[in-house]
């Protein structure tokens, strides 16, 4: 059903939006902020958690995530030592967005269907 | 700055938000959506409004969130006969999220910035 008209003005937020979604589309780094939701992870607890992930892209997207300023590595004295990853505060604010989005595509993104057999 | 543990339970989302990169991420989507979240539009408005797309990728696109119940399609008798797109429901449902991820990459995501010279 089509919607009627509204008085957004939408092109000024064009910009942030292709930068969000050139950061956040890129696979794995939307997921991997959503992983650490629950508080700080291990590098190996994360490996685990983000089922598909390998050791090299995960090494890659977490200094990608701490370089913008999403995520904090720190190193756990121990012992035994240890590095845990968690998020900042920029990258916490980000939840409550991504949990809208979550359900957002959960209410109105249809699921892929499976391919129905000919007749 | 690190932020504090959170009772979030992020792994319930992360199918959904995987579903939502998929298809948000796909260059144009988004934004296709925040261009037509100011009203219905013809297909010479989204062009020009849209800088940098072209007519056959943005025919492509119209047609995929056409598919996915985002965007309505609708032939305008005239005359002049010409065709609109508008948001439909669902694809309106997206705008609060999107506008709250453009002010969070705005609050938040670091600009680019230009190389410095070497000293």
């Amino acid at each position: 059903m089509p919607a009627s008209r509204t008085d957004h003005h939408p092109h000024t937020c064009d910009r942030q939006l292709t930068r969000a979604f050139g950061f956040l589309g890129k696979r794995w780094n939307g997921v991997l902020i959503g992983a650490l939701s629950g508080g700080p992870a291990s590098f190996t607890e994360l490996c685990r958690g983000v089922p598909g992930i390998s050791e090299s892209v995960l090494s890659d997207r977490l200094s990608e995530l701490a370089a913008a300023g999403l995520v904090h590595r720190e190193v756990v004295e121990g012992p035994p030592v240890g590095v845990h990853y968690q998020l900042t505060l920029a990258g916490l604010a980000l939840i409550p967005v991504l949990q809208d989005l979550a359900r957002w595509a959960h209410e109105n993104l249809p699921e892929p269907q499976p391919v129905a057999a000919a007749r």
